[in-house]
């Protein structure tokens, strides 16, 4: 298996679930990031103990204030994050925030729905803006030809529940919001990897299966672990040809 | 050619571009609905005058006030609707009112990605929610077999460009508000042919073509006028299996 040779990592919604497994396995693998950037809500709350306790055991471990809903903290974290690698690229943005509510096309309202397009979606528009010129940095200064998550690349969390062509009557939860702002995500992967192929940058969005955490609660088919052995290994071997794709945590591409 | 036999038709956003010729060629077609409810943000205001000309002239055209980004409007139409249908059900709701940014990556912000999906996505979201107990009716009322626009339906006009399959190189104008918008729309349209099948309502998205309007502009490919006598030659052929697809103004299905 190849391993993953990005230097600096950054993620958001990394304090729990499935971001907080990617900061550990990224701490514990073979080549460890030189600087894991691991954003989230409340750095200093009690939701982000177990964050804290990684820092203060790896330096190559940085926590940022971020919430993927607030355009002018992503600014800011983006300031942040440009002086801590004092002339250094971002090899790899991963947006892993989201948010789920069990809403149906009886029950959801216009503020659901707008919630979770503006965390789900919107979100991960604005972090690949202000984190694109540190993404072009991290290209310009790779000598790899080709597209590569080693290079400079944007990991955007999505989900088969965003599949247009999977919704179908034998896996039919409702669940309106989610499934209308992960589809809305996928299409922006979509226009971010045409977008920015130019500049050196791949754009894929991942499925990370059905995973026990507290979205994907303890009936979920595969534990946090599991899901995020999968990501990590399909991660090194993306390349432009699946730059634009929905892939599930085993490689596999998904259909919109 | 097969003749749309609804005979309560409701539209959104009918006062200029498809939605007006809309309202013209079921006016003037062969079996006229017995009402047409002609929606539009400002139906006394200078850009409904040729929408109040057509009133004068046709008493089962009704205008109604209905801004589909705005909740309480939303439900007032309704209100006024049921009123006037007397006991009888809607069998055709076309939901068509949108709207179009020039914005790329680049250039579009939180407001605007937010904008294009409230009226885009979440207003047919919304519109179908309040409208779901006259569509009910319809279909109850109706004693045809199957789905189809004459018994029941929610028609979403959507696009080629919500399409993320369709989205490549060769086709690729960035417009990223339009784009996500419409992909939940899509995606909405899905959710609704599984969820209100059973009720008997028929759910299909509707790409017009690329179409010379304020919107398409005057470089587009189809008159307004082609472009809507093809979308009308489409609905009355629409049964069960249509239903949860995206079709063009031909009739062919666009993928995912
Ligand atoms: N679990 C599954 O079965 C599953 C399946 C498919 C896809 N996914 C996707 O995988 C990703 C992670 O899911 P998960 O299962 O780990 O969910 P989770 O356990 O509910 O964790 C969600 C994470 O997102 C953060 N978050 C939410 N809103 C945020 C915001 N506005 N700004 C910054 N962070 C925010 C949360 O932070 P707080 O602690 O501050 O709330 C938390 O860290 C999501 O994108 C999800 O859609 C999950
Ligand atoms: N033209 C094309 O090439 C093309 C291609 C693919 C899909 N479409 C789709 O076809 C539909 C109609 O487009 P068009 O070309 O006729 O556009 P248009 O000429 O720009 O007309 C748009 C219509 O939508 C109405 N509208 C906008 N926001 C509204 C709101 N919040 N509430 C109620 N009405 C609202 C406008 O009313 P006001 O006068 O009050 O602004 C107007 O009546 C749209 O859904 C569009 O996305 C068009």
């Amino acid at each position: 298996m190849a391993a993953l040779r990005a230097r600096t990592v950054l993620l958001t919604g990394s304090n729990r679930g499935i971001g907080l497994e990617l900061v550990k396995q990224l701490l514990g693998g073979p080549r460890p990031p030189a600087w894991i950037f691991a954003t989230c809500r409340d750095p200093e709350g009690p939701r982000a103990q177990e964050l804290r306790d990684l820092a203060s055991r790896h330096p190559n471990l940085v926590l940022v204030k971020l919430d993927v809903a607030n355009p002018s903290a992503i600014a800011d974290a983006a300031k942040i994050v440009e002086g801590k690698l004092k002339g250094a690229g971002l090899n790899l943005l991963i947006n892993n925030a989201g948010i789920y509510a069990q809403v149906s096309l009886e029950t959801v309202d216009s503020e659901e729905m707008i919630r979770a397009y503006r965390t789900n979606a919107v979100g991960p528009l604005l972090m690949a803006q202000a984190f694109l010129p540190l993404l072009k940095k991290a290209a310009q200064n790779s000598t790899e030809k080709g597209l590569s998550c080693s290079k400079a690349a944007i990991i955007n969390i999505s989900t088969v529940m965003g599949s247009i062509q999977k919704t179908s009557e034998s896996f039919f939860k409702p669940v309106i919001s989610y499934r209308c702002s992960k589809a809305a995500l996928n299409m922006l992967t979509k226009c971010q990897a045409l977008t920015y192929g130019e500049a050196g940058i791949l754009c894929v969005a991942l499925h990370p299966g059905w995973v026990k955490t507290d979205m994907g609660s303890q009936e979920a088919d595969l534990t946090v672990d599991t899901s995020v052995r999968g990501l990590l290994s399909v991660l090194p071997v993306l390349s432009e040809k699946h730059s634009g794709n929905l892939l599930n945590w085993e490689g596999k591409v998904i259909p919109w």
